[in-house]
């Protein structure tokens, strides 16, 4: 079989999202490139001047010749850049996952999709710290020619936002139609309005808040202990070792897990039934649907994220306070947005509770600020941004259109 | 110093609630006693029928001779039977902890108190399957010699209670005036009125549900897999061991304790402050207030309980299911009761929702039966039951007065 569109792999052929489908982007591949090296190195929040930095990225559509029709998709806590379609070298590549479903975002990116790629040219890049590309834990350190480990410096959200500034001007694209994400993607699309007023025509927020309550601060606690307790971590060196935090950091997969979903979309998809019988086995080991569904959460993340990646970028997770632009307030911090907002929530979420985001809208209206909220009424939670495309897809069109001039 | 009453320790003689105070049983001292032997095993729901079952428990007051004021307290997963007053072989004690506080009920129990130990004989005993005296995983087994650990059989609510009302007819007592507890307690005092409908005059139920839900299960099973993927578990072997699951064990509790609190309380207790410091110091470890509280907490609970009966417990917590009495049907299995109820939830438990005990005090009300229900607002969450003392003794005050014709 090559490798070639045209011999689909059958098990693609047959998804009505496959590379094919009128609606994918199809094929894609990752691109990589330095931004920050020894000449021009990347300063972080904490004080250290980080070199060299790669970033993986990836873009669908194509940019117009004014430039003036880029968007910024960015990912949440173990997202990626593959954003949308399918990953071209799915057999060859290290990450074989891929393979197995499109990008992470696929419904929402393509032709004719609400990131109409037809019109628009989408970029997603992975986050500084992650394991998918860009330099992180995981990276070789060149001071000692092995990888960073724990040595690797702590980064925030706003070093994130930093690094794709880099990236969005390296594309030479001075202002971008918008940046969009959810969770702490969210996060980084607030961080642009804030940070970089002038380079953004619009943000769109979803199941983000101003920054984690004490409890999601707490449930990160926890799960990073899981992984760091685990022998195999070893203080963070584990790359060459046989086994990593595996058994750590899924654990710490569970925890974010429930935090993903509320007790009613548990409920409704498990409920308290049992997994494959009638009666209760009278075990410790698994008995529940629910239980069952976490350990393959939990097995199927460490085939896929890196340990020390989950501390790092939960932490800027913890760190991040959109606040800290107005010195602790936040309507302080709102004035220095220019753009549009669209601000969305999810009724059930209970990580970024709608409570957060409404803090958000107000206080850009206490600014005079443009800005569209909407609450979605949803059982599924924090995971909703990931879910509710359908409604999402109609208040995104909607909202872009309005951008335009109601042109869609 | 001597061990003696007149010689109290310094640090106890300037605590308002020390054991000379007023209000206090006193010193106290856990009886122990043989519930089943070869002769007569506990059947055990698991279909295990289990010898020898020792009991710890504790007793408050004095047994009419009538033997008609006896109330039976019920303790939570980390409790036992020490509820009220203060160790009398605290130095000696293999529990140092009991040095430092007094019973985990304190505040109900003593003369003068809502559980008046001038009127009622309390006794409090602690469950099958826990680590302060009552038979569990970490005693010995017969048939080996050497330690139950995870060979221990999978023990139930209704197990408990089994055992319970062994103890209570051990005592010579017919009849309970009532059963009172909290949380996985409460389910206990559910099952009481359920099971043994004629020898309670009431029960108590704080903060329990007829049932964990789909979330709480979830939250068991994260906190489980951390236990004993923890190398130093063992496979529950590791009483002979330099090290037990610590490690493991102190992230379940750290899990176990965020589901206890409300994200309200925690914002108002830590929210988002930095320990010891006003500015981030960028790192992995440590940094926020709430992060130092979970440390602690885990590492507390580290010393003072053993990892097999966490398992056990959460274990018991995840298979009770009041509706079981009525094949699946809330309503039918009230039917069974006869007592008089009192259910008291807290507005921000979300791990026994208030709408779980109401559902309780519905299915009752459908029965005809007597209930008095009140849903407390707290912001303290589920530790609500431990905290809101106040409320709760004219709570309890109250009921116990209505259930003596209005006599105090």
């Amino acid at each position: 079989m090559s490798d070639s569109v045209n011999a689909l792999p059958e098990h693609l052929a047959v998804r009505p999202d496959g590379p094919d489908s009128p609606g994918s982007v199809g094929w894609t591949r990752p691109l990589r490139v330095r931004l920050a090296d020894e000449g021009r190195p990347l300063p972080l929040e904490c004080g250290v001047s980080l070199a060299p930095v790669d970033v993986e990225y990836e873009t669908y559509g194509t940019l117009s010749p004014a430039r003036d029709n880029a968007i910024l998709i960015t990912h949440a806590l173990s997202g990626d850049a593959h954003a949308a379609g399918w990953c071209a070298n799915w057999r060859a590549d290290d990450r074989p996952w891929r393979a197995k479903r499109p990008g992470w975002w696929d419904a929402m990116i393509g032709p004719g999709k609400p990131f109409n790629t037809n019109r628009y040219f989408v970029i997603c890049s992975n986050v500084l710290g992650s394991c998918y590309g860009t330099t992180g834990p995981s990276s070789i350190d060149p001071r000692t020619g092995k990888p960073y480990g724990m040595r690797f410096p702590v980064v925030t959200v706003e070093d994130w936002v930093r690094l794709q500034e880099r990236l969005v001007t390296h594309l030479g694209i001075d202002r971008l139609v918008t940046v969009c994400g959810g969770s702490l993607g969210g996060q980084q699309a607030i961080e642009w309005a804030l940070a970089y007023p002038d380079r953004v025509r619009s943000v769109m927020v979803l199941a983000a808040t101003p920054h984690l309550m004490a409890q999601g601060v707490a449930f990160n606690y926890a799960a990073r202990n899981a992984v760091v307790s685990d022998p195999n971590f070893r203080g963070g060196d584990y790359y060459d070792a046989e086994e990593g935090p595996d058994r750590g950091l899924a654990v710490a997969r569970m925890i974010g897990h429930i935090t993903y979903l509320s007790d009613t979309s548990m409920t409704s998809k498990f409920g308290r039934r049992l997994r494959e019988k009638d009666a209760p086995g009278f075990q410790i080991d698994v008995e529940y649907e629910v239980e069952s569904y976490l350990r393959h959460q939990g097995a199927a993340f460490v085939e896929r994220f890196d340990g020390n990646s989950y501390l790092y970028i939960t932490r800027a997770m913890d760190y991040y306070d959109a606040a800290e632009h107005g010195d602790g307030d936040l309507t302080r911090a709102m004035a220095k947005a220019r753009c549009a907002w669209m601000i969305v929530s999810f009724s059930s979420d209970w990580l970024y509770p709608p409570s957060g985001s409404m803090a958000i809208a107000a206080a850009l209206a206490q600014n005079r600020r443009l800005v569209t909220y909407a609450n979605l009424a949803s059982q599924y939670g924090h995971d909703a941004f990931l879910l509710e495309t359908e409604r999402l897809s109609r208040l995104v069109t909607g909202f872009l259109a309005n951008l335009n001039g109601g042109a869609t």
